[in-house]
């Protein structure tokens, strides 16, 4: 084990720099456009000719640079990043709505990316690895069920039953994000291939096709009446739908062990761009509190408005920290060391970034819950953090036992 | 002074049973459904069929049986209720999105009721008031502009001059709640008809026909996302807006004196229906915690979820008799005694709602943040409360500048 | 059932005037001196000369001025106050640490008096009650033992056995407050007298005479270091103690029925007491906030200040309020009903006087920890009321389980 | 600036391991020996015979195994740790209330000893530091005052005037913190030697040996009742002290030069040993609740246990890395740059030992506030940490006015 490095690499900076540069500089100003977009050409699930200028002339030059699937962490392809030097680029990446995107580092293509990788057939990884990572198509990830508490996973209960050559899938999905997107084309889906034997062995992981029959879009979940098209969290039915027995992934029973590979990655990018939206709050907090004045004094001079800025600062540098040690302990190479760790950025860096977010709402006043600043829509984007990839109470009950665990040989 | 009792009244009861029946049976049950109408016909701005009907046949159905108009407190009109009194019709109401109207019971149009009582010339009653009173049109309070901190109102500065027999008026308002509505015939407007003398005598309210020319209305303002349509909360611009000089109230300068008779009870009611939104979402979340299932064991016995039921009823009794003592307050006839019992409550009861609102949510999982419940929406909703009226932080400095004038005889 | 006023009664309101004005004028000002005088003439456990002139001379003139056992409540003896009558004295004596006292109104005399009101036998009350009323001896409740977990109080287990006409006593208790007193002459002593049967029927309480051979003082407990001699909250052991069987009250098996007559009023008088403790930390903190300046500014008008006293204010009127209708419930007569308010306040007046102590601890700086307030003192008395007479967690237990039983038939 | 190491170093594993056993193995099982020694022999203000066995024993094992001074951070003398390896040790340290003197490496000495080695002249450095650097003597560090908000450092008033060879001394300190012990032999006191020129130059340090003349221990202040001894924090007064000139350090005027190179180190081996003690009480939490027992369970499985050891643990390794980033901002060599940083761990690590202080209390019941746990007697001791070195509110608002200086040209 090497030494605790948390902060920015000689390597990382010029990268850091640049990605820096082109989100604050190129990004963040056509954000808000391309949010605006949404619809203006009827239908909410396609793009609008503008947002396609915008997101692909965005990505090509990002490609060009070279700036492009950062997210390869401890790997010979691309960059070859730590975990903790992605860290730095996810928090940046957070600044902007289509921050992750323009990099080809948006979820849940990345977690999805790293699944093909590991455990695809080397037609999958052609079929639909090769245009994911040069970004030309999208996919989603099927986990969560509208009938079962999915916070405990063992619950899930898609059927997939083998016949001859094929599995066919019955059931239904919810909560699948980006399966709105045009562009999104493949699907891995969590199943349930068995009704006994370990608990943890009940499930496997399969890949369909986002065209194959029997695939249904039912409604489009809302955020807070958001539905954030054309990405989407649709809720989803399978009937009878029908893949070939290849696509399913390691083998049948194995769908935790994939799950826990894929998701603790996936839970830092999301933590380390919550503390980016963070940063950015704090930011139009400060800003706002300076210019504008009541009683005859600015904003920040009132109240408690340095006590609120001040502890802000604190949690987000805390919260920073400790999202950097959890990226450190995931680079170990110890998932199962880690987890614990990844509990706790869970529970605390949504719960920050939230905070400071409703903070600047609140000293924006009315703008704050308006359109005329991102806060409102960014505090509902970190809303929902709190509860995928697993509820807060999920997590601190994990975090308790492996504490409770030092100290004793029974079960906790 | 007589004894503070914060009870149902034996008058009460009956009513309150007749109500609080109405609201469970005849207006939940309908409440979603008038909602997810909006925009159905193409135009958000306009009710579609059965919305009216909906509504139209509620309030019918109110006013035949005389539960209507109960805001008219401490008057010989109407029921002749105590603001106690009334504060518990009004948790009733906050239970359904529609409660309010349904018994011509809504903000803005009790306030605006309230001044033209006081206030209006017999021309206005009988053109303004008596169909207000009917339910047959509604009304708009224009105060919050955008340029300015409306926190503190002496900044406002729509400029009001006179004009031989007329007052012109010229600047923008924002968040005019109700402007949207088609219904919507008349706006009190918080006008400036003075630069100089002392701070609080440079203000005036007028009143303005929503027809009339020079009245434009820019655009609707969105909470975290939502419109509110078709009440909407408007931005405005008025541009060589003419009224005969007889539309302003009371007389120049006296814009204060108005405003501050109008808003004590506005926020009193505001206060109530928050609490009874947090009944309604400890309830649900309540019956959620023992309908599903995690873990082998019902929600309510995991993590700190007893904490957290228990913590919520708490939380809704203190702040239910915080309200009730305000109202008491209010009943006594000294609103300059009740003012920072107000403000008291308006910093606890939407904190306290939010909270629990939010905890629901939370232990709903994704289903919280969604469609699927009336959580989120009622989350936005109670969210703004935290700022109109006076955000939090000015009704704090109004209630510690009291406490210390106990002490001293400085200003504090 | 009444009206529900929470209001000072006309009854109530002289009484009230004279009470407080005894307190601040005559007991506050001798307080500290009283409480300086501990073991100054060597023995922590006894009164000093000067604590008995302060203590008798105080009572002696409470008593002529027939302020004297107010906490008879709802009583044809003394004055019949009503619970939140006497409520509002509660709050008034809290404000000193000798406050109760001069009245005869301090735990955990009250409760016993109570007890031996409703279940003593004659021979009893003109033994112990006569003289407690009076004011000449005090007594001791003891319940909690060191070797069991007594939030859940079918824990306890101290052993009671019948041997022919009397009963024999073995075990420890901890916690006796005010044994440690030399006028404390009587105890009421939780045992168990059963290992079988229903739960809540295993034990009793049985009247024990401090002089009774086998009662032995182990050592004082100290609350964050303090032993509060002479008061003193004991460790005591029992061997072979050997009383009546006539001391046993109301019949074996019946400790839980007793207990529960007995703890409800207490609760609601510790925490009024506690709502009077956060009333003076409150005043304080005010008087030294305009006092002491800091950077050019009184403290007042520092960092959040202002939010700390406005916080403070709406928090003690809402748990006075909360208070006050425990007791106007228990006023009803049914204390089956009243239990879950009760529970409430125990969780929320602690708390609430609590913080308001550390916030005034904070605004003296290193005054505030020192001797040099009564700040440090209150705070450690409040932060054992969250353990004492149940814990927080397990009275928020209670008002979980009570809500949740408002949706399902089942056990929860 | 090299990497940002935060881990343990290969250098310091072996120094931490021997450290920390030294404290688990043979310093705690000491400790409340130690304490429970004060007092015994008569006199509070001297060592007993059994306290000078168990400290110069410890003492003499420490130096005899080199594991002595190693705060002399960044130097060519000791061990020539870093900032952040010694707060490593500082967390161990703190684990025990004798901890850090076993070593050597205790307050005020260690701050002391760094302003004899930068600023003394050699006579100073032969007569003290050399004894001190030895455990030999102790020393004292008086600068706050009882008559001035001392939170704002400017306004230190005690008289220092220059006649001839010698400056004299008049005015009063307290919480002189050591004074009381009698090895202490020489006081470096802040005073006022100018009352006009810039505000931050009218003050300087000077050494007083605690023997000289006109120096008088007037009381011992207490905190939370607890007077410390023979430590002590000792309200003192000074008439007409007269000490040579040379004894003034540095140069009238310099004291908040030299005062801000002295309290940076000290606040974070403060914080440090502070979340040492939050690591005790949470481990004290976690086996209690699960040894004990309530309503058939362990407390672990009861309420919100499991959330509230959850929080614990996240709260810790937040505080932990935090402390660790200011160790090494400081180590970057420029502690203007370190300030804000120590400004937050000064807010933020005492806060979190103290409520995880606090919960290990509560979850311990009655035994919590007793003398058979440590609890109480750290919560105590931390809790004079939100107020020595700056009270949190003057941390809270160095941090926002940094944080506004990013935005901003002007004064904030």
């Amino acid at each position: 084990m090497s030494e605790m490095n948390l902060g920015l690499t000689e390597k990382l900076k010029p990268i850091h720099a640049r990605v820096a540069a082109m989100i604050r500089d190129e990004i963040i100003p056509l954000d808000e456009e391309f949010l605006a977009e949404v619809g203006k050409e009827g239908d909410r699930w396609s793009f609008t000719k503008r947002q396609s200028e915008i997101l692909e002339g965005l990505k090509a030059k990002a490609k060009e640079r070279g700036l492009w699937n950062f997210w390869l962490t401890n790997s010979d392809q691309g960059y070859g990043l730590t975990t903790v030097e992605y860290a730095y680029l996810a928090e940046e990446m957070g600044k902007a709505h289509i921050g992750a995107e323009v990099f080809n580092c948006s979820a849940p293509d990345t977690g999805n990316m790293e699944v093909l990788e590991r455990y695809g057939a080397s037609e999958h990884k052609e079929k639909w690895l090769k245009p994911l990572l040069e970004g030309k198509i999208r996919s989603a990830f099927l986990m969560t069920e509208p009938d079962v508490a999915s916070s405990d996973a063992t619950n899930i209960s898609m059927r997939c039953e083998r016949d001859g050559d094929h599995y066919v899938l019955n059931g239904e999905k919810w909560w699948s994000s980006g399966a709105g997107d045009p562009r999104c084309a493949i699907y891995i889906v969590m199943v349930r291939t068995a009704n006994d034997g370990p608990k943890h062995a009940q499930h496997s992981m399969i890949l369909v096709p986002a065209d194959t029959a029997g695939v249904e879009k039912v409604r489009a979940m809302t955020i807070y009446g958001d539905d954030d098209a054309p990405h989407g969290h649709l809720h989803m039915r399978f009937t009878n739908v029908r893949v070939p027995a290849s696509n399913l992934l390691l083998g049948e029973g194995r769908g935790f062990e994939i799950a826990q590979g894929r998701l603790g990655p996936g839970r830092i990018h999301h933590c380390m761009r919550a503390i980016g939206q963070a940063e950015m709050a704090l930011e139009t907090m400060c800003r706002r509190s300076m210019r504008r004045e009541a009683f005859g004094q600015p904003l920040a001079k009132l109240g408690a408005n340095y006590d609120i800025i001040a502890e802000a600062r604190m949690e987000i540098e805390m919260a920073r920290l400790l999202c950097l040690k959890a990226a450190w302990m995931m680079d170990q190479g110890d998932p199962k060391a880690a987890a614990p760790w990844i509990s706790q950025i869970k529970v605390v860096a949504p719960r920050v970034a939230l905070k400071i977010a409703d903070e600047a709402v609140q000293l924006h006043g009315a703008a704050g819950v308006s359109q005329d600043t991102p806060l409102a829509r960014t505090w509902k984007n970190l809303r929902t953090l709190r509860i995928v990839d697993g509820p807060d109470a999920v997590h601190r009950r994990q975090i308790a036992r492996q504490e409770l665990k030092k100290y004793t040989q029974e079960k906790v």
